[in-house]
């Protein structure tokens, strides 16, 4: 009876949202599942489909087999450790993996996502070691006049002492948010991962959103009957980098840190990298350490605003102070290699010296999160 | 040529993860779409689909009309202000909108979400008011032997004084994890509005994770590999209550907490309830508000765990000392109803005075948040 009872609450419980419509009650497949092996079987009950594609990243695009009367299912063997997302093509309409609750949102597309540690040592996958804390926080930025979300990861052991810890500021794409650095970055967990190793030092990450016309990811700031457009007015144009001490004297004065040229590092992916570009060129006294990843390098003669003014000679003026480290990644088959390589001839012209990091693939999460787990060992050492 | 880059840079980094397959790249419809008067219409581009049905938490279920070649749609006049899940049923194939990138998970189901405030006055939306700020952090549990996740929520202003807050500990149901609060039941954002507008005490939240076997929420803790079942062993057994001081010590060492019954407040949904029930029941001498939020009560005679026992004399001792305020809410057609008035029969049996209140409905989220919104404003007073 006892028993009885607890089924009936488990069974009500977990029912409880589809119970007026009985259509998810019954139990179907498990999906994804991953053997101890790493091969990872996918499986989605869709009787009356035609055909059923699977779509992870841009690394696997498939057709799945019918294996059963309603069930179609494919098994992949050579997927690397790391974090994925993926969907299916039914029919031509989108759906996620109706077995799988973990899903991530890429710029506004929502995909199922799982990560792959077969062996227990992905840098990206939450292992047994001292966690550090993140927090969401709310800053006023005065350039800008309003209040603004960031999210800040403390190192383990932030709450424990009176130590000061060196910044580092991470910056997204035009796609993301403050959240995306974390969510599909998995940020927490490799920072975590690595100062556990020894193979990183403490610090605190700051992770702001880098749209000045929005104060916080989709659904967390105000107005919320509004859909978000994804299309943003102010993204390189130059106000998110004006404004982006607001950030920087906001984090020394609430948290314990280095404030110092030497203890501060910067970078980000595509309009991150974009901004962090023009960001450090102009404040040649800020930053030891940069990062572009995929930087959205472009043009650089955008001529909105004065931050993107002679970025040749801020950049030899910011070089005469040879900054720590100068770190460019970028991936073979990226939209934005070409610019890569233009700038990179006149780094190379002007005898500019930094660390450059070619991976094969594109503009995507698994180059950002390996050039992540590259670039943060190198910083503060 | 500049607009055609920033137009390119925008198409590729908006079209990136599916630019392979160039499905989604082309302009759809918008939806949800909130006009003025709180009307809501949604939108799928379905061309070859027999039949759509939208489905809304358990508040709406409809057929939707083809709308043009491609498209179905509906419109909704009477949706109250409060936040929404939704989905779309596709000839028996489950499918989010499209259209809109904001998801929440609730237990297994992943549905589309949007927060609807017409007026700019609903206490689950985010206003122009100040925000607190919300942690995650990993306590470590001596008695379970292990780290786990939780989250905290820290008043606006907690990092500016000295100043010693009270603590509500607030738990989720079977379905849910330490996340779930702040996901669906936006308790920052109620905090945020009720303390701004004078009608709650600032206060510290703390939402711990309920279910003793699993560390963190689905994808956040060790072994990623594991598909999470929902349906876990240690729920109502007696392990979380028997934890549940490791937390209270946790948050007491780490947080300037008023580390006094006076200013501690507990509560929880469904399972949550039950767990709140047993911990103060048991800890007398801890709790001076308590909450039951369509409490799962069931049987008082569960017998795994010396937690359970004797409750009727436990609650006897517990209300000699008078709680502040011990508050019981459900919904009419909630399934444990039954339960909840036999309870509340064997309370009124002993003269143990508490707080009652029916709302309509059953056991979901709107409920819930409607819960948290009344029990806040009655804190710490």
């Amino acid at each position: 009876m006892k028993k009885l009872f607890l089924l009936a609450i488990a069974f009500m419980a977990m029912g409880l949202v589809m119970s007026a419509q009985g259509v998810f009650l019954a139990p179907t497949v498990a999906s994804p599942e991953i053997a101890k092996d790493g091969s990872v079987t996918f499986k989605l009950k869709a009787p009356a489909a035609d055909s059923v594609r699977l779509i992870i990243d841009s690394r696997v695009d498939t057709l799945m087999k019918r294996t059963g009367n309603e069930t179609w299912s494919i098994t992949l063997r050579d997927l690397e450790p790391d974090l994925y997302m993926y969907y299916y093509i039914v029919d031509g309409l989108k759906v996620l993996d109706q077995e799988n609750a973990q899903v991530l949102r890429d710029v506004k597309t929502v995909m199922s996502t799982f990560v792959l540690d077969p062996k227990g040592d992905s840098p990206v996958a939450t292992h047994d070691v001292p966690h550090g804390k993140v927090e969401a926080v709310w800053y006023d930025s005065p350039t800008l006049k309003t209040k603004r979300r960031m999210m800040v990861y403390l190192p383990a052991g932030y709450d424990e002492g009176r130590q000061k810890y060196p910044v580092f500021y991470l910056l997204h794409g035009t796609g993301g948010d403050e959240t995306v650095w974390l969510e599909q970055g998995h940020a927490a967990q490799v920072l975590d991962n690595l100062i556990a190793e020894g193979k990183a030092e403490p610090m605190i990450v700051v992770m702001p959103n880098g749209h000045t016309d929005t104060p916080a990811a989709p659904g967390l700031g105000p107005n919320s009957n509004e859909q978000p457009t994804f299309a943003h007015k102010q993204w390189m144009e130059g106000t998110f980098e004006s404004s982006f001490n607001d950030i920087v004297s906001w984090i020394d004065n609430n948290y314990r840190t280095r404030a110092a040229k030497r203890y501060r590092a910067i970078a980000g992916l595509s309009m991150g990298g974009y901004h962090t570009l023009y960001i450090s060129a102009n404040q040649p006294d800020d930053f030891a350490y940069v990062g572009l990843f995929s930087a959205a390098i472009g043009r650089m003669d955008q001529g909105k605003s004065k931050i993107y003014d002679d970025l040749e000679d801020k950049l030899i003026t910011q070089f005469k102070q040879r900054p720590r480290l100068y770190w460019i990644g970028i991936g073979k088959d990226d939209f934005l290699y070409k610019d890569n390589v233009n700038f990179r001839g006149m780094m190379d012209k002007n005898r500019l010296r930094y660390t450059y990091y070619e991976s094969g693939a594109g503009h995507e999460w698994a180059n950002w999160r390996d050039y992540l787990v590259i670039f943060t060992q190198l910083l503060f050492k």
